[in-house]
């Protein structure tokens, strides 16, 4: 009898996880069983396939989440992260394995002694970032101190981009994933992270500020802004010693000096709404955040309270996005600022449905060995196919789906709720990926310590 | 048989509140009874007074509490805000009428039913901002209205200074209040106010760099941040048309300007804890928010980094704080940016034992009458006598003092929760305290609308 893996929810993202599983079905002798609230978006292509059983699901109701969890042999949850919990808790109860892409939530961290004790693998955070991330920073992490050095710096980047050939406007960015995380990026709190030993905090204010350069060959210069907590990872990887830890988003060169600009008119605020938001133009959108005037434009307002210089493209950027226009109107009702700021934004940055995005990662491994110096820099490029098949959903779907075969044929098996930072992990998936594209680039470069050279300001 | 008045709380700002209510206590028949937790902290000219009685009362001992409450004819709270709700409680229970200094709460509001059903007078708000505020400017808007004028405008603005001939450091300031409270200045959201019938926005990055100039006569130039909700009072002010509407908080010229360094480092963040705070010295806090540099200094780093030009006297401020200090050191425990800031600033900013405060504030109503359109700007300066009898303290407990007296010999006797907006509580209190020096001088000024040449940026 075929093996089943059930997997909850097949939003867009999915297209390489779902393809993955059925072009294993019959050598693997598997099933795919996708329950989904809009079982009616799958592409036929997927639900007709004759090892493939799609039923309509919704996950708050017991009976048909328990039945499905029932009759897998492993369970797979690509739902939002919040509505993981009812499953695991099923997976639990059902002794099932369990793998989703997401962060480990405080309440599936509390059901790591029960799956232990049933020996069942719960693992976490194997998508992109966090996941490919984690698996390709262990592997050379784990591969230094085989050689008996000492980790000195660990930085690691990553950002979703528009690939080079549609890479058509003046802040080289489309969004290629959850525009409202990119519109929130930053926010929250200080960044926090450790430079040759110091720590180091930046506020909201000056984020966009602070960036670092990066260069990958044959894609060109990269900056980088600061992840809100680059500690968040010092005691799974072990680097509780080491001098500078830095994590980090990348961005095309520029886009955060010009995203500077919405954070100080307060356009990103998400914390209140504009009651007369809803038929607002975007020039009234802008002017909300500039001082009255009976006769000055908004434009020469605007120019004046942030100083930008007549040259400056920065400018360029705000004409490009239409700000200025009093003819394109925002149809939200009482939006937040930043929920008017993303549908601008939408209007200009959406994907069109021949483009193709871009992902990349970039670490940095500085380490002593033999008393020397040393550093490893690794990245990574994976671009898109098309709209459905997009780099994000191959470099999220593709470790989750090896990930699930791979525990189904026993070959990872330590228990517990986990993330993919085990060789027993990192070695199978990361060596597999490869034959799909995704493989990183390693380059010896002279250990320069945290370089003040290379920060922006 | 003498009529006691109850005040809880007899904290530095109430000199002036008690020394009025002793004053008074022959010809108006009247016991001051103080329940404080710390009344050997009160001065013998008070307790030793013979028509006082100091009892140590603990607010969160229900007996204490209410056998005070029932031997009083009235009660005033001079405790923290959110003390203020169970002898407010009490005072239902026993009906007795209740003054004080700040601001309405929800649980407060709850009260004003029953309040209303007894005849109680809970009059609240009823100090220096809110309170003498509230009650000069609805003292010119009826006034304006009486004559048939419609409102345009209505700017207010307050602050809390150091006496001039005192007036010795670089910022022109020092603190004569809660340091807190000004360290965590305009967070929280942005401020939100209306310029000619526009709704306006600014966010906590760019507040003190907009800032409106202002002067009043013998006293020089001062200059105005906005607080954070201007429109709070729209309703109470029955201002609901108004075309202007800005409140805010008065420094001398260049103090906000400066302060944005500290906003832009992020010192002034209270949302999380330095893990090593503890015996770090000014020059390390300030490091902390610098990128890293084996050789670059932390001077030239900061200038580098607000862009802080040579000749800029900003650099002087910050100079004049030691805040490149080695030696320095703050003592605090796992404290927050805000906190250790605070530090710093008290540090410099303390109001020496002969160092005198004084109380800014200044209106502008703007108003359409005949069909001509007027302006009037008035304005308050008070100078404090010496370090328990300060500008704040008087402007705080005078009203309160005088409130009090009102509501116990029936002059104010409308009954529920209010703020002092009715003539029938502002008339007389306005007119006595002129008597103390507490009085506006009063300019016909040519309306100009929001002019907008007076906006920093």
């Amino acid at each position: 009898m075929a093996r089943t893996i059930l997997v909850f929810g097949a939003g867009k993202s999915t297209s390489y996880l779902l393809d993955y599983i059925l072009k294993k079905s019959k050598e693997e002798n598997l099933h795919l069983l996708i329950g989904d609230i809009n079982p009616e978006n799958i592409s036929t292509s997927i639900s007709s396939h004759k090892n493939c059983t799609v039923i309509a699901l919704d996950i708050f109701n017991d009976d048909e989440r328990r039945k499905a969890i029932v009759s897998a042999s492993i369970v797979v949850s690509m739902l939002p992260p919040r509505l993981h919990i009812k499953i695991a808790e099923g997976c639990i109860h059902y002794k099932k394995h369990l793998v989703t892409a997401s962060y480990i939530s405080k309440e599936i961290q509390k059901l790591d002694n029960d799956a232990r004790k049933s020996g069942l693998v719960f693992m976490n955070e194997i998508g992109l970032d966090p996941g490919i991330d984690h698996m390709s920073a262990m592997e050379v992490i784990d591969r230094i101190r085989n050689q008996g050095g000492k980790m000195l710096l660990f930085e690691s980047f990553t950002g979703g981009l528009v690939a080079p050939e549609h890479d058509s406007n003046l802040w080289n960015y489309k969004f290629t994933w959850n525009p409202r995380n990119v519109v929130l990026a930053g926010q929250g709190g200080a960044a926090k992270f450790i430079q040759e030993g110091s720590y180091k905090y930046i506020p909201y204010q000056k984020l966009f500020r602070r960036t670092e350069l990066l260069n990958i060959d044959g894609y060109g210069s990269f900056e980088v802004y600061p992840n809100r907590d680059s500690l968040k990872y010092r005691d799974a990887y072990g680097l509780q010693d080491v001098l500078t830890l830095y994590r980090g988003t990348m961005r095309r060169v520029g886009f955060s000096k010009a995203w500077q600009m919405f954070v100080l008119l307060g356009m990103t605020d998400d914390s209140y709404n504009i009651e007369n938001s809803e038929g607002m133009s975007y020039r009234q959108f802008v002017n909300l955040f500039l001082p009255y005037s009976p006769t000055d434009s908004v434009e020469l307002k605007l120019r004046h309270y942030l100083k930008i210089d007549q040259d400056d493209i920065k400018w360029g950027k705000l004409l490009e996005l239409n700000l200025f226009d009093e003819t394109k109107r925002i149809p939200l009702k009482n939006a937040s600022p930043a929920q008017m700021l993303q549908y601008i934004l939408e209007d200009n940055w959406t994907l069109e449905a021949d483009e193709k995005d871009m992902i990349v990662m970039y670490h940095k491994f500085g380490y002593e060995i033999d008393g020397k110096k040393k550093q490893i820099d690794a990245n990574m490029v994976v671009l898109g196919e098309n709209q459905n098949y997009t780099a994000m959903a191959k470099t999220v779907g593709l470790p989750v789906a090896m990930a699930a075969l791979q525990i189904l044929n026993g070959k990872i098996k330590t228990p517990g709720v986990q993330i993919p930072i085990k060789s027993e992990v990192y070695r199978p998936i990361l060596s597999e990926l490869k034959q799909y594209g995704i493989n990183f680039k390693e380059y010896e470069v002279p250990y320069l310590g945290y370089n003040p050279n290379s920060i922006g300001s």
